[in-house]
């Protein structure tokens, strides 16, 4: 009797326990269901100019980052992008190039994120620029897999980046520590340029174009990043849903 | 000790009903899951010119059209749109226009779907054509409260569509059967044009800005519906994992 009541006890717990996981009567509530739809309407472009996070969405915004499907989407995108890579006919002058964002792109700020509520807070210059000063921001393994198959082809890394010209050691130092160690070009913002990320960027890739290369790629993770012409041949919208930048 | 096995029987079999739907013991085995990531990618236009839905991603795409994702999807691009045309300030003209696409955007061709596959099989022009020859496609709701929303604004509903000339008649049947009650003009490809989605509604939008009107916003379920300039001063892609258009 006493083993029938301890075994009683024991799925006593057990049926608790799955009872507890199925209708989540212990675990947090689950976050609203439209928060993967906004994530999808912000990488489709569908929704713009957005400040922050909305606050029900914090949670998912995070257990997405630091999950697997943030990750899984990023390869996603990287094996098409060297797919198509893969699929181009070179000149042979060697003036293809291949541009590439650098925060949240080249190298991460989640490390930066984890500290600073993942998108769910205002953006604060000052403590992102101590982020970057550190030198510290890991790569993103994926993008980092695409440079590498670039340099294979004989497609050359262009980085351009709003990033200021006062940040350029600390860039560079960073980029070649994770692993990009060599580039064509690392263009930065002129410190004080008042202009938003898409008028510089534009304006950059038209003096690539007027200096003879052909941008045969471009990948950012922010639409700014890889709209308006002279936009490249193909553009890569890498997943970001914690931040808008205009 | 007849109850209390009883109560060991009630229990073991809750337990056993428990385990098994926290392992999936007895249901069908999951999606892969780069499934939703692909998904996600076709949406950012970074997956294009593909022909059918992978096949193991058959059943996630019809789940998602079926269940409820889809039309929070769908929602969360519609009110974003609303939002945005509540936020103009018109010219006072009466030259704002709205385009829109027809099939998967205004009309549904999820019924046609739900017997080809939800675009695991390919296209099949012969039987399409069928369905479109029926008159039967619903209207996506989320797409008529915004059409209904634009007529309460003032802004005029522009239909553009590569549903060809000979279809005007029963296309425009279908509509006007379905909520879409006027509209500025319906555009359809003359019969026998040999070129892209793209190209054809390009042109067409352009020919709408050499007659004065004014683009405020262009909706589409194809990135090629809503694309290259004059493309509108907003796009908004409606969610379609089922296909892809060139």
């Amino acid at each position: 009797m006493a083993t029938t009541t301890a075994r009683l006890l024991l799925l006593l717990t057990v049926a608790g326990f799955c009872l507890c996981h199925t209708t989540g009567q212990e675990a947090a509530p689950p976050p609203p269901p439209y928060c993967g739809s906004l994530r999808t309407a912000v990488e489709a472009r569908n929704i713009i100019g957005w400040k922050t996070v909305p606050p029900p969405c914090a949670k998912y915004v995070a257990d997405y980052i630091t999950g697997e499907r943030y990750g899984r989407d990023a390869d996603v995108v990287i094996n098409e992008a060297i797919a198509y890579a893969e699929s181009l006919k070179l000149s042979g002058t060697g003036k293809e190039i291949w541009v590439f964002d650098v925060d949240d792109t080249a190298l991460s700020t989640v490390p930066y994120q984890a500290n600073h509520g993942y998108g769910v807070q205002p953006f604060d210059n000052q403590s992102f620029l101590k982020y970057v000063a550190q030198g510290s921001a890991p790569a993103l393994q994926s993008t980092l897999q695409l440079y590498r198959r670039l340099l294979q082809l004989g497609i050359k890394p262009v980085f351009l980046t709003d990033r200021t010209e006062d940040q350029r050691t600390v860039t560079t130092n960073n980029l070649l520590q994770q692993g990009y160690c060599s580039w064509e070009k690392l263009v930065l913002q002129p410190v004080g340029l008042q202009t938003t990320t898409l008028a510089f960027k534009t304006c950059e890739r038209q003096k690539l174009v007027n200096d003879g290369y052909i941008i045969v790629g471009n990948i950012g993770d922010q639409w700014n990043d890889i709209r308006r012409s002279p936009d490249g041949c193909r553009t890569f919208k890498f997943p970001n849903p914690m931040y808008y930048v205009d």
